[in-house]
């Protein structure tokens, strides 16, 4: 019996028209049958949202490279529970979010897009991997991350991945040659020093825009993703949904209750 | 010298005329200053989403009970940053957001507005709590939410918390008089069972609504917020950012990489 081909999801958050979901595609194809299910306009920067307040639109849309394709009016969360509880007759072996244009090391995690949907992959049993070249101009050259996804796909097929892994990946914007190989750490501390440009309204209303700069927190530290793109590294983090606190769980329950 | 009051800051995913976000600034108030950030329609779902692709807009508003109110046309996390960026003079003693209308426990925190508000918090150096009421229908009384309420600023008061505490505290719908107590606990492993229902519309188009029916994956288990709200506690997590997978790390740090 013919052995038979994983099936592959790949979603981003940058929208099903974006250079770096096609970029995915064309290295995805080569590694099993593509069915692409992606939001119609960008995303960036919707966390983990899932659409609960209205239904959601999907219109079937040819992609090159892919067997099926639907572009849908959600997040990228609900693109991945589209495809496993309706879109799909079979649930994907692998799903693959990105190629996103602009990073998501460190903290900034938790406000994309384009990892929420890795997550809930790996949150449906399906092994998942996010990856972001860390420019967010559509118009740079993303060929290193590409080249970075064929040799992640290889590495995560011949290392047969546990069914909830989720592997964030972030490619460095230089060239391929000068990347100096894939370095697995974790999830550096950092946060960004924030301001909102203002434009005055009518009626005492503010119209404001969010701008801000990033700082690392840990400078030292030689094992977070943060040292590893700061080093030439592909930084490549498991996450997970579990965010209890534990430290401070031990810390709290010594606290005094007055019931 | 007089002892400055502390300053808090409310806000909730569920909209600034939601009954919960009046019920939490009526317990609030007997505390502190407050000041109410919140979004100008529901937003429940909206995980850690932040405004990047669009300027917010802030009105300023009369709310009973607070020193100073705005509604915004920005998620729950955006209603944070506003708040310490832009909006407040110094940076609040503490975070409070609900009371939501509807559980947050076990993986829900991630898509949860309310969660995402009381995390930036945290994430920007303010201790904070999130409430969640377990019904999603606004009719039903929140009573004992707001005495748990209650309860909780005045233990998190007397137990000074580190800055970046953040607790996810779910209120199991019965009378208060039923309620066994606070449950320091870990976020149980969970996930939702979920469907579409589905409307055929033209040009091959679907219109598609999520449904689902959650599930506790450790029912044995009896350390998780599953377990405190299903024996009648409220349940509090503490949360963080972290999501690396450390046990995860240990075992891909030794995979076969092909580069």
């Amino acid at each position: 019996m013919k052995r038979k081909k994983p099936l592959i999801l790949v979603t981003n958050d940058d929208g099903i028209t974006a250079p770096g979901i096609k970029a995915l595609v064309d290295v995805a194809k080569n590694f099993g049958d593509v069915c692409v299910i992606a939001p119609d306009k960008p995303q960036s920067g919707m966390g983990h949202a899932i659409t609960v307040h209205s239904g959601i639109m999907v219109i079937p849309q040819d992609f090159p490279g892919a067997m099926a394709a639907f572009g849908c009016t959600g997040t990228p969360a609900d693109c991945v529970k589209l495809g496993k509880y309706h879109l799909l007759k079979e649930k994907p072996d692998i799903c693959l979010s990105g190629i996103n244009h602009g990073a998501n090391m460190s903290l900034n995690v938790i406000y994309s897009g384009t990892m929420s949907a890795a997550l809930e992959g790996a949150l449906e049993g399906i092994p998942s991997i996010g990856i972001s070249h860390c420019n967010n101009n559509r118009e740079v050259s993303i060929e290193a991350s590409k080249k970075v996804a064929k040799i992640l796909l290889e590495t995560f097929l011949h290392n047969k991945p546990d069914n909830n892994l989720c592997l964030n990946v972030n490619v460095p914007d230089i060239p391929f040659s000068e990347i100096k190989g894939l370095k697995f750490c974790r999830q550096g501390k950092g946060n960004w020093k924030e301001f909102y440009e203002e434009h005055k309204e009518e009626n005492g209303a503010e119209l404001l825009w969010l701008s801000g700069k990033f700082e690392n927190f840990e400078k030292r530290s030689t094992d977070t993703d943060l040292w590893a793109l700061e080093n030439n590294y592909v930084s490549v983090v498991p996450i997970h949904a579990d965010m209890t606190h534990y430290e401070e769980l031990e810390k709290v329950k010594k606290w005094e209750v007055k019931w």
